[in-house]
């Protein structure tokens, strides 16, 4: 491409480009909003002409009604957490194939989740949002009402706005079930509290793991059933205690992958071998889990992302779409699952 | 919070809002962006006045020049990478505490990359741009100067545009002086290739690889020094190929964590013991890195995301601000090194 870019020609329309690209006005909109079904010549070709007058599609002519922003928003407590971090890339990449922009808002505390959504009616600067596995209350709920936009929930369910999740209590299931089959009868719980996390699917996950004790007919012992911050520290804390019991456990579930990479970190230090002497297992299979040859339940948060977004397109566009979408999970057996040694 | 949502009322001004809450326009302003220097009372008192008239600072009013956007653009290669994802964050932070919204363009490919480029010129939707460890072309630099807004590099050195960044040489010298001071002279570096990454630090971490063994007189052999693909996997095949050797190395420098916690694992399936069979260091320090022990040469991709952001919007503001800022790197010992045993 030697072609010098030049100030961009305002007058040129979508229609000069296909006659002078000598294709339809409707191959050259695919061609240049990279929709499938036109060929890469063909799409060079557009776009080398399009280049040369520096035209480019705007928001409005991309699908979305006249008077739109172009942007989605995507409404988070965390970027850098792994899943978050997955969940936004696909989120952007669906986007941006549909010549839409993506504004993060991060909501980090309780009081800059309650400051964004003060400041959201006068400010209807998207044409929707992705609430990303974030609790809405009734409150939060008005406000957003009043914005009058388009909202999808990707990674939790909620009955007030469409949905794409995994089933938590499945999840779980597949979890306890892959220890009770293995064998283990004394098994542990590491759950989650995040003050900052959503609430029902940490108590899906621990409906599962005594759920599955009860249909055994094993007593849930309260001190197998541990209780800690969210994240890899929190692991660590909730091995530490199951280590210091009369009797640790044999198996250990822990809420998410975070949690389990904590708890090998215990292990290794206290010399004990996973899974000969500790077998353990979560959910999530985050990358770092097949380093880690980490027994996981495997769910995919670009996956969540992204049919979320392809729900919002679609109420956006006036097409149906489902109010529910459960996203499938598997265990993924690898080494740290073994049978009981004692 | 008791009072309910009202239709917002667009007459209002922040002046009324001042006056109803019996404070100074200034102090209304400063409360309402979140600024320093107003107690928690009076700002919840100006606050609960806004939200009752539903009012909230426009971007306009926020600090910007009149007919500014109200967003501040982030290009990237990746956004779920841990290394992006927190300085993400952290660019978000900032500009959410300065009252304004973060569009996050995430261009995966070369192709994705020539097409933001192509398409920037008419769509100034952005005040400024982060450009988030990403080498600008002198073409893309000319679509850049079109589009006429301030734009800064966090964690790459260019000579373009102000720039954050860590000294890749100096951290990779921390490394290999760790190696060396423990008595290591069979040292092998793991470099990583990656065709959407930015090819300096690569360059400059390799260059501080054979420079510390020159000044020992230690002779570069090529078997010693692999060039893998980005990521874990890449550090797996690089630890593979190492370990092929007739003589593998006692140490091993990988360009970054990502490649190191590839090379453990491999480490991990052989049966060797690291840090008695094998020491490994790298660059990065990533979350996860505590976790597996991994010794690293710490550089803080947040500080460098902030410190870029400070940079923007000292430009945007015509205030003075630095070209160059170099952030600190420095080694963190952990339990992946000690003095070789063979």
């Amino acid at each position: 491409m030697t072609t010098k870019p030049e100030r961009p020609d305002r007058g040129v329309t979508l229609a000069d480009i296909a006659r002078e690209a000598g294709v339809s006005l409707a191959t050259a909109s695919r061609a240049m909003s990279g929709a499938r079904g036109v060929s890469a010549a063909t799409t060079r070709k557009v776009r080398e002409v399009a280049e040369r007058h520096s035209y480019v599609v705007s928001p409005e002519a991309s699908g979305l009604s006249r008077g739109s922003t172009g942007r989605i928003g995507v409404l988070t407590r965390h970027i850098a957490r792994p899943f978050y971090a997955e969940a936004l890339e696909e989120i952007e990449s669906v986007l941006a194939g549909h010549g839409l922009d993506t504004v993060v808002h991060c909501v980090r505390t309780p009081e800059d989740q309650r400051s964004f959504f003060e400041r959201l009616p006068v400010r209807r600067k998207v044409d929707g949002l992705v609430v990303l596995a974030l609790p809405v209350t009734p409150h939060e709920k008005e406000r957003l009402d009043l914005l009058d936009v388009a909202v999808v929930a990707a990674s939790g369910q909620t009955a007030d706005y469409p949905y794409v999740s995994i089933d938590d209590a499945e999840a779980g299931r597949q979890a306890m079930d892959h220890l009770l089959m293995l064998g283990h009868r004394r098994i542990a719980m590491i759950n989650a509290i995040d003050p900052n996390a959503s609430e029902w699917p940490i108590e899906l996950r621990a409906l599962a793991y005594t759920r599955a004790l009860d249909r055994l007919g094993i007593p849930v012992e309260d001190d197998l059933f541990v209780r800690v911050p969210w994240g890899a520290d929190g692991g660590t804390e909730g091995m530490e205690r199951l280590l210091s019991l009369r009797e640790p456990p044999t198996a250990v579930f822990a809420h998410s992958d975070d949690l389990a990479y904590g708890a090998l970190r215990v292990l290794r230090r206290a010399g004990l071998r996973v899974p000969e002497d500790m077998s353990i297992v979560s959910i999530n299979d985050l990358p770092m889990s097949e380093v880690l040859d980490l027994t996981t339940v495997r769910q995919s948060a670009g996956l969540q992302g992204r049919l979320a977004v392809e729900t919002l397109l679609a109420m956006l566009a006036g097409e149906p779409y489902e109010h529910a979408t459960i996203t499938p999970t598997r265990l993924i057996p690898r080494g740290s699952t073994a049978p009981p040694t004692r």
